[in-house]
């Protein structure tokens, strides 16, 4: 059988309410709150704000991870969510950050990654994997 | 005129070092290496080893990021190399990273996140919003 381990959206979101996009504390919440809507399990995040303006952000899942990229001065935000596992739903962080960030219109595209044929086994999922180590 | 923030590109690469794709500790230098190798300013970094195997973990950069996530157990690791301004080379990145990882094969794709119709001005990366801060 042919399977993916993963499934990454590239998102843009443009004309954001840039207020919030130059705002550090509200983009970490707001990424880290989008991980929890998709059903991911965060394991670390990381947040930068740069001079004069913008933020960079990282939020590490058990299932991958989500980023975000902001231009304040453009009103855009570049954000990836490349979840695996079959109980994630990378959607629902999309659709969480388009209200989060009150963005006008966006665009997007969905990549299947790691597209592997695997004979006589199941494709494990690093979520599958934890699970198995803690048992 | 019509113009992007940043290229982005996906790595798929294949049949990769299983040694190397499950040894946090060379996947961090891999990937910090190959953000300095881009050109880029590193910012900050964050790995992750799961249990059983695979790492997860990515590089801030001023000019955005790096990011891997590794299967070993299928000799596979998914990389984005999302990097902003003239300045840097993300295929540079691309290049050390499957000399060092030892892939057999692999597969890219490049995108070009922001783009924006920016009339009567240049745009402005954050590379260089930090240096005119810095002035």
């Amino acid at each position: 059988m042919t399977n993916a381990l993963g499934t990454h959206i590239l998102a843009e979101y443009y004309d954001c309410d840039v207020e919030v996009l130059n705002n550090a504390r509200k983009i970490e919440k707001h990424l880290n709150d989008a991980a929890l809507e998709a059903g991911a399990t965060i394991v670390s995040s990381a947040f930068h704000t740069f001079n004069p303006h913008g933020v960079s952000g990282f939020v590490v899942i058990a299932e991958s991870h989500l980023s975000i990229h902001t231009w304040p001065e453009y009103g855009y935000a570049a954000v990836d969510i490349f979840t695996c596992g079959d109980t994630v739903d990378p959607w629902k962080a999309f659709d969480f950050l388009k209200e989060s960030l009150d963005c006008a219109h966006y665009s997007t595209i969905e990549m299947k990654r790691g597209q592997l044929k695997v004979v006589g086994q199941e494709l494990k999922y690093k979520p599958d994997a934890i699970a198995s180590a803690a048992r």
